[in-house]
Formats: structure tokens, C-alpha cells, sequence
């Protein structure tokens, strides 16, 4: 746990060098626009502790599986984002000494992200080993009006000496990633060019053989005035450089103005990205930077036109809730299907950029009510698109006859993951997937999807089901055995009830959408299921059969869903009654011990009573919750959100702000002090659920919008935006009542606390409480 | 599949080259003497496919772990024996080419292993690239008289030829792993000496740094004549040799008679290590070849004088059990009790040369019936010397107050696996290792092992297990949560039936003990009571309520024991209605399908009704068995015996005898395509056991030895011994009856068909059938 971060309604600041907490900051300072990321490295030279990161959407390498025990099934090769080429790096020599933060005495330094503008600016004043002092200021961005470019500013003053300042200006593209397995480097130069103040590299992924170019164009201004240089170039391996050095007296300035851009094969013709990555340096450069940053701060006003939430009273959740919502929309924009979410976005290595069940089942939510439905519609586009390997996967664990098994980690379709336990068994990620389609559909009335493409995807999925259940002659019902749920602290159990249960919704809503797309799209109908051989009668018959009997555990005297078999075999303990000093559980205890405790890492039954509310009385919700959250010891960040969103529900205040607390600032207080390997970039979108299904109760209930928020005493007033069907309302909650304007669309008759209101265009309601 | 392996009684034979299974040969032809081993490589250099492998006894390195997800708990290192260096070489050239067979056209080949003797025998014709026709015949062994030494003797021939024969005779310590973890050198060079034909390397492993000595002394013959030659001598990094040239004309026999040794700073002060050798080769060479083989064949005589088992009526299966007897007998001596017996003894790297639950299991029975009590007691204090780390080990995982968790698999007491779901639930292990001292036993008497070493490891054991069980409130008994039982083929369940009914054993094992050793030894027992921190009354109270109260799975329509929890939810299918072509099933499915699935790897519950038969009826075993084994596809190597035995025993010998020939020629046929990588030392010893316990009926009743032996129809007769008590007999079966012959001891009252037969010492009963 760390406070270093200061508290602002709308910035980031890092006030002084916290030296040890570089990698740190350089996660929380992290930069992107959907397409490509940064961490929040420094521009100049620094010999401290950090760690570089830059990458490109979608761009990925095969890395050697590294696994002890080899199982059937396991991927030989995985897929990951990779480490790429930097564009940001400055060299600065005062009077032949290289600038370092590392060796520098640092008088005065300040880091600083602004959320509502999208940029990252760092102001230092630093006495060299020479004497030399220099007030530094480099402001930079990736820019999301024109996402192939970026721009850096970055200024040095002469403080209290003349001579000469040295700069160069480089692209460095000889990178390696920390994680790699067998310390392979996964780049090789393809082309570079160099001349005066502009180069580019071309480099190329080994075995995916993407090719990306990385390009560059700076100007060098003295107080004010651009000179006109000559520069000396130096082309080393996947390294380009142009450089000067400039006379200075006493109190001259000198700023950089770079340009760059990040072109890749994903979008181009490779032999062309030369010349793309020139044309995209070339554009940026005659925008300029000030007109650049103009048009990031008014994309970014577009977002959060859409997506801002609004705290009163408390500088440091407003912060925290702001912060996870622009990390989010830094890392995934809707533009390109064949990209998705990795749980760490743009702003480390660690899970490889990958895509998890996280996606469908807590970012989905957000972009749903935060952004155009196009966005949500490319995500599950991703899944679509990725059909034919969940089939072959499926295939390969043993499964035949177009049953679909998605990956439990993925970028290109194939799995990523080696853990038997998981990756064959947390088979509960093929139901998020399902229901996402679902969700989407309840939020967009576009039930065209389904013919499209999501029929496609649930036939595949529900085949798997048929094929993965088995009838046990002991129970005389259908069982689901061998599976790890959401709770990763119980492996290889029989009978997870969330996992069975998903199951059931899945063959029941695939059924439902096989006769709609008959009824609706009869021909596109046909197709479908003559592509899948699919026999229609025989096949939902057999679902429904193990709809009907499937096994689910309950007991009746707690009245309460058991979370797989054998639990009650369990010595039953509290958290509350464990020694503080076993937590988290996954560093103190052996796995064993883990496993045959009743402890849960996180939200299981309760998840399933998250998603399928509807179906159940709140008594049964409320006994579950009162059973489970007390031995859950929320060791996932996707815990917290979904038991903020129970407690609220069950009008648990304090817990319910409680469980947003363990969210909402998790990075920018480094809680699980992993915050150096990146951000938790799919947690983020639960602190955004906690706030507005949580605190705001926003449901949809038989297609309808509803709303019932409640005020966290903790704060004066929030406001949070939907955009459903759309229309986009905002919800103001206040100590006196809950206000909604209506801002975009046609109008929407929603539910506000059981009551039926109907809300014109442009309008606002006050219900007074 | 493979049967090139010729037929013989006594001697292993592969007539003509298979070079493309050379590996395979390697390992079947590979000699060893307790104390080091090698592989069945050729002397003089060899270009094409083979496993170089020499071993020395006890002397490990802590490989780095590699692992792809780590759990708390897992080893960081874990040690293996190494690949050492060879003293066998010897570079021939013939009128200047090097004599190679995988260029040379070979005329004629022959390996063969005298069993009886214990030699290893290659006779070769081949014709070199430059027409150039030698004979060569290469003999050589590794003493069991003193097993520091070894020798070889190497005669070439020139054919058809004159000129000259250089030889060229090495020490080469530079050696790797073929599975070297990060494709480390384990060892360094400390010293080496070479002068004219003798020479001396020094070795150290790293980490561990234990020093091995390797020497070699030779004499070169020419047509039975001692040469007085001029040796040339290099030295280079691990590697010494003297060579000479000498002139040949057709006819001309060359014979190089090699002495050489191999010492270890296990047994001396390293800094004695390099005069130790010599010492050692002088010995040897001052001895002689004659004489040291004539030693060799006299030590092996007396070996198989109590461990032999005779076969009339069948070559092949009379060649399949001496072969692993004789194996046995080379891999491990019981001179040293920080010894034990790797899976794959001195004949490969897998497994890197540890210890596994295999060694109490099926080892122990062998030795004890066909060694001096001696060998199988120095297995047992192996583990009593570990005791300290199976605490430790307990420790990691969570326990506490002096329970033992014996680690699953071990060199030195440390665990060196890392797959959870076997090194921390696997722990039925603790159950054989106790159940070995209580074997060790019944067949000795020597319940003084008990005040001595015994009972604190029952203790330790015990302890484990009474903080390993749960009390279940649903159940109202204790319960045994997430373990794997002998079945590898079902993880992490609850209450696997052996683990639980082995660990009820061990605690009334261990009260008993307690008492014995109170009574008879109270000094003893008092020390260690107070070492241990034992609370006799109260701990002892506790093991009795859990061993009333433990759950064991029954199920009682069928009358069988159930292997664990949830068994009867898996759909129910037999091996036989299985399509062959999914066999093995490690191979062909799914590790999620294989657990989902009733198969079993290996005998589980069978494995506890062989071991305590006394304790159940015979209708028990037999519904028990008919229900398992249908079940079971035996992809272990050690379940074909537990079948057998049982099998026999009630009477069903075509099962019987189907089952042991699944194991007894298992590596000289190469059943599973895996001899190459070593042979299956272990299970070696089922084989034995399928013989003497499983044909010949062999058990101890009530501390009695009884006999019921049935005679395979395949065979007309066989003949095994038997020690017990101090006293040896020869059981001899044939068509007509029984012999039982006494040959060592005091006589011995034994049961033979439920018969008590009373046999005076040297004298033979021959019962009737």
C-alpha cells in the first residue's frame, strides 16, 4: 500500500521523484489510445530502476510454452503483446554531461496525468554531477483524434550556466520483453532510414512476422525560435538517431517539439509502411503539436461526455473512479475487432495483453453503458471471429460436432494458458461469452446480432455443454464434473453450481435464439444451420432434456446454492476468525491448504445470483450473500464489484461502499503491491459496475431500464451516465433526491425506484426522496 | 513394441546392429554395482544416435526448478543425479581412419549381457571406410567385489590388413545432462593427472560440491604379448588420455586391457581423492582382468544364489525375471544408507535418479526375500535420516508440532516435484513408508528397529495424519479432503478409500509400536518422547477418535470400497468397450477427459486390499476386484503386479499370469517405446512380486510365512527362494507338487495350502498336489 499520489478531482500527481516506486508511477502514468500504449518511461536517459514498455494493439509473438509437467491439450506456443519500439527517447548532454534523474540532484520534480485532456506532463529542476542546473518540462500524448500519432514538448532551461546543450532525438526499436520465456528477442530490423531531424524503422515480429513502422520528425526551438540545425545521424541496429548541440547563455530555453507515429501490417501493405509511417509523421507535423493537443482534449471531452462519473464530497474517490474510467477508454475504443482487452491494457507485460472471460463479463457492462453500442458490438465480433479455433480447441480436449470451448486466455483465438485446472476447467468463460451476447442485446434491441453472428457462437457453446455434462446413474441427473468455477481456490470439483447453472441459461437462451433467427431471418436461418450440421430437433431436445435435469446443489436448511460438491465436507471457518497475518491466503498458504479450506478467492454462487438476478426471490440472495461473503477473501480485484453491487442491493450500505472501497484506487494505492507490473485494467471496469449497479442500482429488467440509487454517506452528490437503446440519460443522486436529464436520443421510460417514468428528450426529472 | 532382444536363460543378446534402436539397447545393456552404472555405450567413438550415461551413486546436483505457475511450496530446486564422467573410451584408428560404427560397414555384431556373471560382452566385425576389416571383442564390468573398480578388456584384430592400429585409451569428465534444466555444466574440474598409460581427473559438481575421482591404468597386448610402448598424453579441459601407435600386419591381434575406478568425496576426504584413485586402479590393474571377472562371477553367483528364480518351459519368461533381478541386484546393494533406488536406476537420466514411493512399495518386498535384512533395513533408516526434512517439508505446507510429510520425490530428503496436485496430495506415501517398517518387520523380527529408528518416524507420520483429516459436520466423521491416491488418473478428491484406510493403519501401527517400545526399551521410549515433544496420552486419544470416526466410502450393493468421493457420478465404462485406439489413454486424451473419466491408472483400492488381504474376506476382495479392474488401463508400470498377486489369489490364474507378463519382459520388448530414456527399475521388482507372491501364493499370516503356489500352464516348472526370519528356502512348483528345500538357517515352521509344515534346516518336504 502506498499514498503518494496526490489527491485531484481530475489529475494524477506524483509530487517529488519517488525513486523506488518508479515502476510504479511509470504503470499508473501509463498513455494510450486503443491502439497503441505506453508506460509512463522517461523521455531522457535515466540508469535507475524502470521498466520500458511500449506496444502495439494486436501485435503479437508465439512464445515458447515454458510448462514443468506437460498435459495433452496445452498450447506448445502462446501468444502475447510485445515489447516495441520506443519513439519517446530524448539524450540531453549540458555542457557533455548526460542528463540522468538517476545521478542528478533532483531539486524539484512533478508528475502529472491529465485525465480530462488525455496528456502526461513532467516538470523537474536538477543539478548535474558539472553543477549544471536544468528546469526540464516534457509533455507528451497518444493521440485518439488520429491514432497512428503521437507528440512530445519538451523543454530545457539553462538555469545558472552558459555553454552548450546537446540534444538527440532517437527511435529505438532493440527491445526484449522482461517475461520472455527463453530470453529470445522477438524483433528483427527489416528497414530504416535516417536524414537530418527524421527516421524511421521498420521491424518485424519473428514467426507472426508483423511488420511495424516507427517514425519521427522534431524541431528544436530556442527561446522561441525555431533554428535551423544540421544534424548528425547514426543508424545502429533497430536504432535511428538525429542530434545538435546549441550554444546557451544563462537562461535560454530550449524546447523539442517530436512528432511520431506507429504504423503496422495489421493495416497496411508491409512494403508500404515506410512511406505510411512518413505521410503519418509528415501529417502530425503540419497539424502541429498545439493544434494536436487541441484535438485530444476535445476527443477526450467526447468520452467523457459519455462515461464520467461525477463524486461530490471526496476528492480522492473522484479521482479513483476517474481514473479507472480513462484507463479503460485509453486501452480499448471499439475501432478494430480483432483487438480486445488484456487485463493489464497498455501498461505492462504481465498476462500478455491477452483477453480473458474479464471482457464479457465486467468490461462488456461498462462499454454497454458508456460508449457507442459499435464498441461492445466489436467485442463480441472478436469472439465471433475467433469461432473456428474455439471449435479446433474443443476439438483437441476431445470434444466433436461443432462443440465451441473459447480459450481461458487468448489473442488470436488459441489458448494461451498451461494449468490444467484452468485452462480445461474453468470452462465457466464459454457462459460470460454467452452472456454478453445477451447483455448486449437487452442494452441495444439489436436482436440482428444474433443472425449475424451470435447464433453462430451460442450453437457452438451450447453443443459444448451437451457434450461436457454426463449422467450419473447415483444422482439420476446430469452432473458437470471436473471443473474449476469462478472461485480458483477449489479446483477440479464436481458440481459447480454457477458453472452448471450458466450452462442451463446458455442451452435455454440458445433455443431462444434459434427460433427467433427462424422466425425473423428464415434463409439466414438455413444457412446457419446447414454450416454446422446442426440438427435442430434432435439437438434442443437433448438440451432441454438436461436442462431439466441437470444437478444443482442447494441446501435447504440455509437456503443456499452450494458451490460445488463436497463443500460442507469442509471445516467451515470465517475470514473474520482467521489470523491477519495468513492473508492473502495465496501468499501465506500452500495450495493444498488453500483448497481444502472453505475460503474463496472470489465471488462464485454469489456471481451467478450477480448475473441471473431476476431469477431469484431476495431471500435466496440475501441468505447466499450472508453464507458466502463471509468466507470469500476477495484475492481476485474482480471480486470486490460484485459484492458491492449484492450489498447494495440488499441495502448494506456501508458494506456495499466498503467492497468499492477495495477497488477504486487498487492501482493508484498500489494495495496488492503489484501495481509495478501495470494496472488492473479489467478490474477497473467493476469499480465502474460497483458505482452504478451498486450504489446507483441500475438494472434492466424485462427489457426496461430501472434505477433505484442510494447515497454513500461518505459523499455529497455523484452522477453517473447510461446510454441504453439509444438514449443517453444522466443520473444525478443527492442527498434530496435523484435528478435525470435526458441528453441524447429519443426519449426513454425507465423505472426509478419500482415507479414508471418517462423521460422526454432534453428533459430532466427530480424525484425527491 | 520391439523384439530383437534374442532368447536365452541366462545371457541378453541383440544379434546384428539395430542401430535405430541403439538407445534402447543402451539402457537394456546398461551394468552397475550399487555404488555407480552406465549405460551400454560403445567403447571406441561412435557418430550416430546414443545416450551417454554414467552415474555415480549419491552424488546430486540442485537443478533450477522450472516450472510454467508456481504454488507456494514447490521446491526451488530440486536435486538429480548426474551424468558423471566415462572412463570407458578408447579412440581407435586403423591405418589412420577412426573406427566408427556408424560409418563403417559392419560384417558381423553381437552384444550380450551375462547375467549369471554379471559382464557386458560386444563382438564386432566391420569393414572401415578404407577397406580395412577388424574383429574386435569388447568385455567389460563394473565390479560387485569392489566396487570402486572396473575393466574393460578390448581386442582388435586386423583382418585383412597391415599397417598400424592407433589407440587412443580417455577419462572424459565433459559431460552434460541431456536434461539439464537451463543447459548448465554441473561439474568443474579440480585436478587431473596423465603419465604414459595412467590418468586421474577430479571433478566437483557445483552447489553441492561433492568431488568424484575417475582413473584409468592400461596395458596394451599384441598378439598375447605385452608391448612396451610410448605413450603420447594430452590433457584437456576434463579430459585426459594416452595413446600409441602400433605396427600391425594381417592376422595381428591388438588387446587393450583398461583398469579403472571411480571415488567419491562421499566416502573419502576430497583432498585424498586423487591418491585414493590411483590407489584404487592400482588394485585393480595389480589384481588383473582374469582374476577381478573370476571375482565378479563368484560375487554374482552368490547374489543369485538367493535371488534367483527359475523357469522351466519358457526361455522368454525365464530371460524376463532374471533380467530384473538382475538389475535389482546392480542398481542397489544396501551398503550405504544414503542410497536408495531410483525409478530408473543407473540406466537413464529420467526421474533424475530418485527416490519415490516405489522403493517401499515394491522394492522392499524384494529385497526383503532375496537379500540380508541388512539391505532392506539401510532403505528403511534412509528415511529415518530424513525425518528432520519430511518436517521441514510438513512445515511448508502448513502443519506443524512435528508432523512428517515425506516429500513425493526426493535425493536428499528435499522434494523435487512440482505438479500440486501430486507433490502436495499425493500423500499416501507417508502410509507405505510406514507400512515398509512394519513389513521390514514381519519377515525379520527385528522389532528393535523400532526403539532405534522406527518409531519416530511412525510418529512423525502419524502426527501428519491426524492434522491432515477434517471433521465434516455434514458427514459426522472424519474426512480426508483433496488428495490423489496411488490413481493418478483422479485429482484432488475427497476421501480416496487407500489414502484414508492407510493412514486409520498407520495410527494404530504406531500406538502398537509406542507400547512395544514402552515397555521394552522405556529409556529409549522416554527420549524420545521428550524430543518429539510428545503428549502420549492426548495425541494418542486424538489418533484413536479419528481412527473410530474416519470416513471410508462404501457402497453396499456391490460391496466395494469407493475409490473417492463422487466416483459414481462418472459414466461407467469398461476398458474392454473402449476403441483401442484411445490407448494409452496419457497419450490420446485430454488430461480434463481423463479425470472426468471411471478409468484408473494404476491399482488404488486393490493396492490397499493387497496390502492388508488379512483384514478383509475373500468375497470382499473379489467383488472389489471385479469391479475395479475392468476398470483400470494399468499406464503405470507398477499396477500389473497388485493385479496379479490378487488375481492369483483368487484363483483366476489365466488373469494371472496375463497380468505378469505385462511387466516381466516390459523393457526388454520395449512395451511402452520408452526403455530408451532408461529401464523400469522399480517395477523390476512387481515382477518378482507377481512371481512370488502373486504364482507362488507367498505371505506372512500372523507372522508366518505361508505358501499356496499355483504353476502357470505355460510352464513346467519354476523355482524362487525365500528369506524370512533368518532362513532361506528354495520353493520349487512343478506339475506334480511342491519342494520346499531348506537352505540357510535354523529351520522354519511355515504354512503351505493351509498346511503347517515344520522344516528342519536342510532338509526338503515335498508336498503332493
Amino acid at each position: 500500500m502506498k499514498d503518494y499520489i496526490q489527491h485531484d478531482p481530475w489529475k494524477i500527481i506524483e509530487q517529488g521523484f519517488h525513486k523506488e516506486d518508479n515502476r510504479i508511477s511509470e504503470s499508473i502514468f501509463s498513455i494510450g489510445n486503443g491502439k497503441m500504449g505506453q508506460r509512463g518511461n522517461f523521455e531522457e536517459h535515466y540508469s535507475g530502476d524502470s521498466m520500458p514498455g511500449n506496444y502495439v494493439a494486436g501485435v503479437y509473438y508465439p512464445d515458447k510454452t515454458r510448462v514443468g509437467w506437460w498435459k495433452n491439450g496445452y498450447p506448445e506456443y502462446f501468444a502475447k503483446v510485445l515489447n516495441a519500439a520506443s519513439w519517446i527517447g530524448l539524450d540531453v548532454h549540458v555542457n557533455g554531461e548526460r542528463l540522468d534523474l538517476h545521478t542528478a540532484e533532483i531539486l524539484d520534480f512533478r508528475r502529472e496525468l491529465d485525465m480530462r485532456e488525455g496528456w502526461l506532463k513532467r516538470t523537474f529542476k536538477a543539478r548535474l554531477l558539472n553543477g549544471n542546473i536544468v528546469e526540464v518540462e516534457a509533455l507528451r500524448f497518444l493521440s485518439i483524434a488520429d491514432d497512428e500519432c503521437g507528440a512530445l514538448r519538451y523543454s530545457v532551461k539553462a538555469v545558472n550556466f552558459s555553454g552548450d546543450i546537446e540534444v538527440k532525438s532517437f527511435l529505438n526499436g532493440d527491445v526484449v520483453n522482461e517475461d520472455s520465456n527463453y530470453d529470445e528477442q522477438f524483433w528483427v530490423e527489416i528497414a530504416k532510414s535516417v536524414e537530418g531531424n527524421a527516421g524511421v524503422i521498420v521491424s518485424e515480429t519473428k514467426k507472426t512476422a508483423y511488420q511495424v513502422a516507427i517514425g519521427m520528425k522534431f524541431e528544436i526551438f530556442k527561446n522561441d525560435e525555431l533554428q535551423d540545425l544540421d544534424y548528425a545521424n547514426e543508424a545502429l541496429k533497430m536504432y535511428v538517431s538525429g542530434s545538435s548541440k546549441l550554444d546557451v547563455v544563462e537562461g535560454d530555453q530550449i524546447v523539442v517539439y517530436k512528432y511520431a507515429c506507429n504504423v503496422s501490417s495489421r493495416y497496411y501493405a508491409a512494403d508500404q509502411l515506410l512511406e505510411k509511417a512518413e505521410e503519418a509523421v509528415n501529417r502530425a507535423h503540419s497539424i502541429g503539436f498545439d493544434n494536436m493537443l487541441e484535438d485530444q482534449a476535445k476527443a477526450w471531452a467526447d468520452k467523457w461526455q459519455h462515461s464520467d462519473i461525477v463524486v461530490e464530497g471526496d476528492d480522492a474517490a473522484q479521482q479513483g473512479i476517474r481514473f479507472n474510467i480513462f484507463h479503460l477508454n485509453q486501452t480499448y475504443t471499439g475501432e478494430d475487432a480483432r483487438l480486445n482487452i488484456g487485463p493489464k491494457g497498455f501498461t505492462g507485460e504481465k498476462y500478455g495483453g491477452v483477453t480473458y472471460w474479464d471482457t464479457e463479463a465486467y468490461c462488456v457492462p461498462f462499454y454497454l453503458c458508456t460508449a457507442p453500442q459499435e464498441v461492445t458490438r466489436k467485442l463480441l465480433i472478436y469472439r465471433h471471429n475467433q469461432l473456428g479455433r474455439a471449435i479446433e480447441n474443443a476439438e483437441k480436449l476431445g470434444f466433436d460436432k461443432g462443440a465451441a470451448l473459447y480459450p481461458m486466455v487468448t489473442m488470436n483465438g488459441e489458448e494461451c494458458h498451461n494449468e490444467w485446472e484452468i485452462t480445461f476447467e474453468e470452462i465457466h468463460r464459454n457462459g460470460a461469452i454467452a452472456y454478453a451476447i445477451f447483455n448486449y442485446i437487452r442494452h441495444t434491441d439489436d436482436k440482428e446480432y444474433l443472425a449475424e453472428y451470435g447464433l453462430e457462437v451460442l450453437m457452438g457453446i451450447s453443443r459444448f455443454w451437451a457434450q461436457r455434462v454426463n449422467w450419473s446413474e447415483g444422482l439420476e441427473k446430469y452432473v458437470m464434473l471436473g471443473v474449476t468455477g469462478p472461485n480458483e481456490f477449489d479446483n477440479n470439483v464436481d458440481n459447480n453450481w454457477y458453472t452448471s447453472y450458466i450452462a442451463m441459461w446458455c442451452l435455454k437462451y440458445t433455443e431462444e435464439s434459434l427460433a427467433y433467427v427462424k422466425e425473423n431471418h428464415p434463409k439466414r436461418y438455413e444457412e446457419i444451420v446447414q454450416n454446422a450440421s446442426f440438427d435442430a430437433s434432435a439437438e434442443v431436445a437433448k438440451w432441454r432434456e438436461i436442462r431439466e435435469k441437470m444437478y444443482l446443489g442447494y441446501d435447504e436448511k440455509r437456503n443456499i446454492f452450494i458451490q460445488a460438491d463436497g463443500f460442507f465436507n469442509k471445516e467451515q471457518i470465517l475470514v473474520k476468525d482467521l489470523d491477519p497475518k495468513h492473508l492473502p491466503l495465496v501468499h501465506h498458504w500452500s495450495w493444498d491448504r488453500i483448497l481444502r479450506s472453505n475460503f474463496i478467492k472470489q465471488a462464485d454462487v454469489l456471481q451467478g445470483l450477480y448475473m441471473f438476478e431476476e431469477e431469484f426471490d431476495l431471500e435466496t440472495l440475501k441468505s447466499n450473500y450472508d453464507f458466502y461473503e463471509p468466507r470469500t477473501v476477495h484475492e481476485s480485484s474482480l471480486s470486490p464489484c460484485v459484492h458491492s453491487i449484492i450489498a447494495a442491493k440488499l441495502g448494506d450500505e456501508d458494506r456495499a461502499y466498503e467492497f468499492y472501497l477495495r477497488t477504486s484506487r487498487l492501482d493508484l494505492d498500489d494495495y496488492n503491491s503489484d501495481t509495478k507490473d501495470g494496472l488492473h485494467i479489467t478490474s477497473m471496469a467493476g469499480t465502474w459496475m460497483s458505482v452504478v449497479e451498486g450504489f446507483g442500482g441500475k438494472r434492466v429488467v424485462d427489457g426496461q431500464l430501472t434505477l433505484s440509487p442510494m447515497l454513500p454517506k461518505q459523499w455529497k452528490s455523484y452522477s453517473f451516465k447510461v446510454s441504453f437503446k439509444g438514449n443517453t440519460i444522466l443520473v444525478k443522486v443527492t442527498d434530496s433526491g435523484v435528478e435525470v436529464t435526458h441528453e441524447e436520443g429519443q426519449g426513454l421510460q425507465i423505472k426509478l425506484y419500482d415507479e414508471e417514468i418517462n423521460i422526454k428528450a432534453n428533459t430532466s426529472i427530480v424525484v425527491h426522496r
